[in-house]
């Protein structure tokens, strides 16, 4: 594995100078569907320590948004409904669940996590702290593992998966 | 569509409240299949106006890494890889975009979009400034729309199209 220079990265083929048009652009949000509210919004609060910060429901066409924030302690989420959309637009690091009404009472797993055939989006990540400890943790909730510190090369990387089985990679950002 | 306080969203079936155990969890990135990098580093980069800041290459299992972030003007990138690592997976809002070596060479369409069966993974979303602005820009650089602004019942979102057909989706916070 090569490490690389800004500079380096800067002439990697295909990488373009930025175009100030994109100023204040924002990496807002990934949206991914979800069987069951109820069992997702349970994973993402209690386990990974999101806030609901806003749920949209559209009783016509049949579904439901939950957009969730991991915010720090310091963060006030604005009260008011417009003040509160226009917040959660600027941050970078949502998570949109889309629940279309009626899957949760489906048999088995309605959803693709995309890595098997036909692959495409592979995962999630969320940086702890102290992967050691947030992984003992997930142990300690029953949470599933799909990869655990232990297993394979990468000591310092596993994945938990979420109630549809998407993969949530968890690291530290300091050296293990 | 109803409007939900914050005391409403933290009593939705599912919401916990926070474990102190998730404190300083960031929702850090989120990992994309790509076919050709060249193509899709142009799009993220030139199109959307991510940095490249970090590349990991793996020869022996034959695939590479890109790491991209939207960073504000004010944000300096640490030049120091250690630094820089640390730095990239405290950051919220980053992409990962993955490339299987070869498939760049490969007829067709590789990955899967998530948005036509097997469903799961929706779209990622970048918001701007002036999503009129923005979406015209998009246009005299000949983007693919997957939703223009005037196209169906929601004027104020759009949806564009990656190199792999990824939807993107594009806002802006402020009312239109």
């Amino acid at each position: 594995m090569t490490a690389h220079t800004l500079a380096d990265l800067a002439s990697v083929p295909g990488v373009a100078p930025r175009d100030a048009a994109t100023r204040d652009f924002v990496f807002n949000h990934t949206m991914l569907r979800v069987k069951d509210p109820v069992a997702s919004l349970d994973f993402y609060t209690r386990v990974l320590g999101f806030t609901l910060v806003r749920k949209a429901d559209f009783e016509q066409a049949k579904f439901s948004l939950f957009f969730l924030a991991l915010v720090d302690d310091a963060t006030v989420i604005p009260e008011d409904g417009d003040a509160r959309r226009e917040w959660l637009a600027r941050q970078p690091g949502v998570l949109e669940l889309t629940h279309n009404h009626g899957t949760e009472s489906q048999d088995g797993p309605v959803y693709h996590d995309g890595n098997s055939d036909p692959r495409g989006f592979g995962h999630i990540c969320v940086s702890v702290p102290d992967v050691r400890a947030a992984c003992a943790r997930f142990e300690s909730l029953g949470v599933p593992f799909q990869k655990r510190l232990s297993d394979g090369s990468m000591k310092s990387i596993a994945f938990i998966k979420d109630p549809d089985g998407y993969w949530v990679e968890i690291i530290q950002p300091t050296p293990l």
